[in-house]
This record gives C-alpha cells, sequence and structure tokens, in this order.
C-alpha cells in the first residue's frame, strides 16, 4: 500500500527548470510512477523518461495509463470519477512499494491533479511537495516580462471561466491556464495587451505577443498548425489593459 | 558599460530551490552583483553569499548598496527615482563588466523590481530572466495544499491593494503578498480560511492555517515576536472563503 508520495514539480519540459531538491528527491526515491501517456499528450511521458535519463536516476520507475474520463457526467463529478481511477492505478503499479514519487509537470500546486490524487491514498501530512516552475513563469521568463505591474493585482483563470467572466475590474494582469480554445478571442475591441507562448522551457517553444486585437488571428493559425504538427500543444497567456507597466 | 544582465530566481532561501538552469548560469556568470544590505533585511545578503558558497560559485562577487527611498514622493515616483538610483550603483559597482548576473529572491517576474531596474541600463532582448520558486509556491508546497480550487481563479494582490478592495467577488482563492501589517485582519467575520507561512524554505519557517477569524490574533503575535527575533521578516499566505477545495 501507498503511504507516502513525494510530488516533484519538474516545469514544464526543460531540464534547466528542475530544483536542486527535485533531484534530490528523484535521486532517493524508491519508486517513481510515470504515466504511460496523457490524453493525446504522449509525449509528455517520454519527457519525463528522457528528464530522468538526462539527470541519470536510477530509481525503479513503474507505468500506469491514464483512464479516459465519463463525459456523460458533470464537470465535478467527472474529475472525481477519475481522480478516484487513476488513484487505484497507482496503487496497482506501486505493487509494495511504501514510498513512490512522482514527476508533476509546472508545480504540483498549480492547476494540477496529482496532490489531489495522491490525498485519496494517504494521509495529506505524508505528501510532499517539491515546487516546480509552472507554464506562466516559464511565459514571463521568455518574453523578459514581469508578471505584475507596480503594486498591480493578477488575476488567473482558466479558459472556460474567461469566457464565462470577461475582462475583470478587479485586477490589472490576466493569466489564462487550462484554455484549449484561444478563449482571449473573446476579449477583442477592448484595447488588451496580450504575450502568448507555446511549449515553454522546451526546443519547440513559440513566443508571440502585442496588441490582442491584431495577434489574435496570428496566435490562432500558429497554435492550429503547431498542434497539428507535434499531435498535442500546452500553451499559456497573459493579458493586460496596455503594454507599459 | 553593462550590456547584458541575467536574472536568476533563487527561491526563497533554501539551496534546494535553485533550479539547473540558474546553477549554471551563476556558475559561468563574468560578475554577480550582490546587494550589501536589504532595508532592515541584513541576513538576505548573507543568504545570498552562503548559497553561492554552498553551490561552489567561484565568479568575481561585485556588492552595492541599497540606496534609501525619498519617502516624500507620491509613491509610484518614489519607487521609479529609487530604481534610477539603484541601477546607477550596479553600474558603479559592475565595472568595466560588461554581463553580470544577479540573484534575485523568489522569481525576477514576481513582485520583484530587479528587472525593472535592468531595463534602465540594458535593451529588454539582453534581459535574460530564469524563473524561481516563489513564496507562494515555498507557502502551498509546505501546507501541501493546492493553490487553485478545480476550474477555480485565483487572485494575487499585495497587503496594500487588500485593504482598499476587500474579498473579491472574482476570485475563489485570494493570495497576498508585500504586506508587512497582516491585511487579512481587516475581513475577519467573513467566514475565511487562511495559510500562512514566514520565511518559507528557510529552517526558520513557520506555518500556521485555520479558520481566519480564529488565527488572525495568534499569527499577529508569532509574526511580531519572530520579526523582533530575527530583525527581519517576509510571510505570504492565501485565503479561501472555505477549507475544502
Amino acid at each position: 500500500m501507498i503511504q507516502s508520495a513525494t510530488l516533484v514539480g519538474i516545469g514544464t519540459g526543460s531540464p534547466g527548470h528542475l530544483t536542486r531538491a527535485g533531484e534530490a528527491a528523484l535521486r532517493s526515491a524508491d519508486l517513481i510512477l510515470v504515466p504511460r501517456k496523457g490524453a493525446g499528450k504522449d509525449d509528455l511521458a517520454d519527457i519525463r523518461l528522457h528528464l530522468l535519463e538526462q539527470i541519470g536516476v536510477t530509481a525503479k520507475i513503474a507505468f500506469f495509463d491514464y483512464p479516459t474520463r465519463d463525459e456523460n457526467l458533470p464537470y465535478l463529478e467527472r474529475v472525481a470519477r477519475w481522480h478516484d481511477e487513476i488513484a487505484r492505478r497507482w496503487q496497482q503499479a506501486a505493487g509494495p512499494a511504501a514510498h513512490v514519487a512522482l514527476l508533476v509537470w509546472g508545480d504540483p500546486s498549480f492547476y494540477d491533479s496529482t496532490m489531489r490524487i495522491a490525498a485519496r491514498l494517504t494521509d495529506q501530512t505524508n505528501i510532499r511537495v517539491l515546487p516546480g516552475i509552472t507554464a506562466v513563469q516559464a511565459l514571463t521568463a521568455a518574453h523578459a516580462i514581469p508578471l505584475n505591474t507596480v503594486n498591480g493585482r493578477i488575476l488567473t483563470t482558466t479558459g472556460r471561466r474567461l469566457r464565462e467572466d470577461g475582462w475583470p475590474e478587479t485586477a490589472e494582469t490576466v493569466v489564462t491556464v487550462l484554455d484549449g480554445e484561444c478563449s482571449f478571442q473573446s476579449l477583442r475591441g477592448q484595447g488588451l495587451y496580450l504575450w502568448w507562448g507555446a511549449y515553454l522551457g522546451m526546443p519547440e517553444q513559440i513566443l508571440d505577443h502585442g496588441p490582442l486585437d491584431e495577434v489574435t488571428d496570428r496566435i490562432i493559425a500558429t497554435r492550429a498548425e503547431a498542434r497539428a504538427r507535434h499531435g498535442w500543444i500546452m500553451d499559456t497567456y497573459l493579458m493586460r489593459a496596455q503594454a507599459a507597466e
């Protein structure tokens, strides 16, 4: 039975994102659980294995497959059942191992479900979290821009919520994650400025930025083309009411 | 004259926060600029030097002193003039060195002025940003909690703004940074839940959490006592309308 889980934030695909603490945890792990593939993102399992290889980790690796989600269920219930099933598969893959480690894309605390899955198997006090570089941090670093304006507020939202809510009054900067639909296109005509990035930190990295009204069509086309070529895409973006800080 | 600046996010004081890319950049730097002291936070310069020592960096180090801010100026102008003066001192400290590196607390893009100072000396394309673990990430990791609720929004704000704005309607989670006044105390009686941390990632780390109404007085006392003992404190916190995700 799994008794403890170490969740190592690995950043967004660049081995340079891994922290010293993350590297040490992977080196000393008894067993590392690695997903075989992730909903059309087959490359991501390979990136994890490649990272372990690059840093010379020799821990035992056990693979598990992601289940499919039941699209007939309401959103929150669908997610909960999916997490239950992943937890079951972790347990199965871990076998007799009591202490497991997982490589978590980005940061385990930031829009990631690994912690919620681990909480189904062990007490929260047995979950060790090592933070990692998020796609948002890789985005601002790649563009060499601050995330916040001076004394400003930042709203982090999802594509779904951005489409529902529109531009908020309570923040100078808006960051969007989990957006497969270029939801920024719903904000045309409001004088916004956009910084976008895909495959952040990876050799395939693509960046674009400019007034939202001018760059929206170009980014939609770039994204569709890149997604078709690679078979998957991960992207994120931030927006401000004006380009100047 | 400084022609390029590499800003290395070092996290919040734990050598384990440093990324592989950050470590490589510090090792290959021609010159590292280190502040001698930071507005009552004398320990922070020592932490930077200790980090360089621990990872065995042998690059040349040049020190600069932080100027004091002119409290008679309006906020934004005061900050701008302060940055101008720091840029001048970097230049002076760097001497003939053209390429400098700086150790930035947390992440250079997250509520930090180093990038804005560097932009006074060189073109943005000559500023290289290596992201680092923020205090917010160290907070959620230490508590082993997600930053966001499922499909939820996060508002990151400052102590000043939180006091002005109150609890926002547009986010399920609120993170506060740059708050020297325990501004969460202005949100009593609203059924909020609070997770707090100081000296995050350091041996001195202190954590607390609970219903805001119950923990506020305790945290104010803990913070005052710790600040008096260490001579400085850095803390951050997050709040949600309810403890459950």
